[in-house]
């Protein structure tokens, strides 16, 4: 974790860009799974890491905005908490940690929410997305709904998250590095008559060996067509097509987020290698137009043309080439948006409003199926750390249903389709950070073309 | 899973052992970690997965005692979930699953809720331990407080849960399967300078390789004399002792709940060997005591018995046998219970009140320090699942506390105790399952013994 200063600097810019008032910023409690007692590992709201640092549960910050005064508040550990769970930070480290100006007892917190309010100073909060926190702000907060959470707040916390500082590029490509080696190892791991959740238990736990976690639940299927199957219950054989979209989270939060596709016998075969190509080349001319001022929302839609001409090549796909992508034909196979911000959360700030994050007065979310699904359109500077993630998937309830509706039949190609409706799916997904001119992709090189993932595979 | 026809006959003995009204079930939703969509592994609530089966999120179950009718409400799937998640069981495959005599949609619990309540019936319920569920039910029951929930109900679900059914006992073997492995494969893995992480992040992967989760978060500690030690970040030396305690769950969610304590060079110590063999003695000698009608509170005083005797023979501590396990002395050296019922939760049924689990008219909870945390103490009848699970520790603070306060002074060797000051801790566990005369240990043989664990250690 970095030094006081650099959360104090983070302080000093949010304060910077307020006009008046206090933050309050709740840190999470712990998580129950069956029973108050038997907890989740524990995850720190993210907004209250970047500016505090401290991973523990049952904090709060309170940032004045017009002294530029910050506390933390927390408890004294008693010797019962000595016995059960070890030496646990005192408020005065707590304070020390953090580069806090006070630390107070917790109990204090609701006298100097009310006396703010009393003052008729805003209190600034986030919008709540665990039930928990919810409720704790319904209780400081009497007469304000948890619905009026600041917007302003809101948007100079986008503002300042988005430009990743050195030392944050250093982080994720830290948990690049442990992601690399959970490719590596699954590649290598992988073989006929494994089932799915033993290579998803040697990629979770080498996020563990780590010292982190993983980002966020692993995807580990030969069902790659399912988006977000978490489900690992299938058995492995050859001719499968395995998709993993995993990363790993450093022990100080900042997450990864890169997906591979592999063959289970080690070699693709011919159908394979085609969608692998069409994939891998959109995701190559989507990183290759990514700069500082365009708009994402294009970069998406240039990575929908290279998916759509080489769709055309195989037989898939049929027609004018512009007037397929305007129409969003190629949304039957690649329905899902081409990126997002990445950081502490892996889709970063999502709970601060995805639109609020993603766009803004230039571009604005579009309602076409696929495109809508865009989490970030607006044009991105230099800092932002984006995934770049393209794929191509064959769903065989969704073939139906636009087939019957007979959509976009002058751009798809149903009959040539149906000898490919169980081929399952491809992903090929990287990180980037936004250059002053164009992109770097972060991270350790993870097998991504052909010859280098069958190496590893048949290695 | 089990079959349909388990549920059914689970809830009409529930059913039998209610007067009148409806019982309300709510499952759980997921649980968010660092905004809305990125999610914990799901788990479902122990009580709604024993009388369902149905391990999603989003669901409710109703059993209406007066009726023996059970309806499970919840969405059919639309086109999005399929593209996302992929086939998701609907209504008709919920209510087939579960034996349930309806399904319904979701929208129409409220109407049969508010139903009930004006007819005056009794809405049975559960105290809630996540927030969302407690929101669940606030909505709900507008006029109902949380905290009435049904006594009557918390006690027909103990009693009935607490006698493992020969199915049951089945999958905590299965569970114990697994976890057999976990420490096996620990045990080889560990040595000299490997870190704690890499440790803990084999055995977490073995619990997923099997098909579903740890139970509760893994101790992997070489300072296991912190009880509920979670960090995994210290690098493991020639001469510590790992405390490793942790159990796998089935897909189907049955726990498993085994600790073991293991020396990182492949042998013990004499002083280790001392310490490990007193508490493997308190153990054999705890397990030999357990018979049903016999009180765990006995079976827990046996273990400290032996313990104590142990710790005299080594020379900390002294004193009459009898008076010094009466005045709690030992509780310096072993400050927990003995152990705690298994089932569905490693800690069975703790969310329904742990004294009504655990204790009863007969025998009740003592207020002494060290016996004050024994989660069991009343006698246990045939099917009765339970750890025993013996601990010795050196603990800095609470000696010095103890020595300050001059606290048992005449069953203490204070002075001879400074030099096992950083001894750290050994734990060793197994689980039962009470018999008509005695108890059996569950799954298959883990190293316990000393030259058991040194040839798997060193092997």
């Amino acid at each position: 974790m970095f030094e006081a200063g650099v959360f104090q600097a983070r302080r000093l810019q949010l304060v910077a860009s307020l006009r008046e008032g206090i933050v309050l910023l709740p840190g999470h409690v712990e998580s129950p799974m069956n029973y108050a007692d038997n907890i989740y590992p524990f995850r720190q709201d993210s907004t209250f890491l970047y500016y505090s640092g401290i991973s523990r549960a049952e904090l709060y910050l309170i940032i004045d905005v017009d002294q530029n005064q910050t506390t933390v508040f927390g408890k004294n550990p008693t010797i019962e908490d000595v016995i059960w769970t070890g030496g646990q930070p005192d408020l005065q480290e707590l304070q020390e940690r953090s580069g806090a100006d006070h630390a107070k007892d917790i109990q204090e917190l609701p006298t100097v929410v009310a006396r703010a309010i009393t003052q008729k100073r805003s209190v600034h909060f986030l919008p709540p997305y665990r039930a928990e926190t919810a409720r704790q702000l319904e209780v400081l907060l009497p007469e304000q709904s948890i619905n009026q959470h600041s917007q302003a707040l809101a948007c100079a916390v986008i503002a300042q998250r988005s430009v990743k500082e050195p030392r944050e590029l250093a982080e994720i490509e830290a948990a690049l590095e442990i992601t690399g080696k959970m490719y590596h190892d699954a590649m290598r791991f992988t073989e006929d008559g494994k089932f799915e959740r033993e290579v998803a238990g040697l990629v979770e736990g080498i996020a563990i060996a780590g010292g982190g976690r993983l980002a966020y639940p692993c995807i580990l299927t030969k069902h790659g067509q399912v988006l977000h199957n978490h489900h690992y219950h299938r058995r492995l054989q050859s001719g499968d097509l395995v998709v993993q979209d995993s990363g790993a989270a450093t022990p100080s939060g900042y997450a990864s987020d890169i997906t591979r596709t592999y063959p289970v016998q080690g070699t693709f075969s011919s159908r394979q290698r085609d969608i692998y190509q069409a994939v891998l080349h959109a995701l190559e001319d989507g990183i290759s137009s990514i700069r500082p001022g365009r708009p994402f929302r294009d970069v998406h839609l240039t990575a929908a043309r290279t998916l759509t001409d080489r769709l055309q090549q195989i037989g898939l796909m049929r027609g004018d080439l512009d007037d397929s992508v305007d129409s969003g034909a190629h949304a039957l196979f690649f329905p899902h948006g081409l990126g997002h911000q990445m950081g502490l959360d892996v889709h970063d700030m999502e709970n601060l409003g995805e639109d609020l994050v993603g766009y803004d007065g230039q571009i604005r979310r579009s309602n076409q199926f696929g495109l809508k699904s865009l989490r970030f359109g607006k044009a991105p500077d230099p800092g932002y750390v984006l995934t770049v993630e393209p794929g191509c998937y064959f769903i065989g309830p969704l073939i139906d249903q636009w087939r019957v509706e007979k959509r976009h039949q002058a751009f798809i190609n149903y009959d040539r389709l149906e000898a490919w409706r169980n081929f399952g799916g491809v992903r090929i997904e990287d990180n980037i950070v936004v250059m002053p001119k164009g992109c770097r992709v972060l991270g350790p090189p993870i097998p991504k073309t052909i010859p280098d993932v069958e190496a590893v595979c048949s290695g």
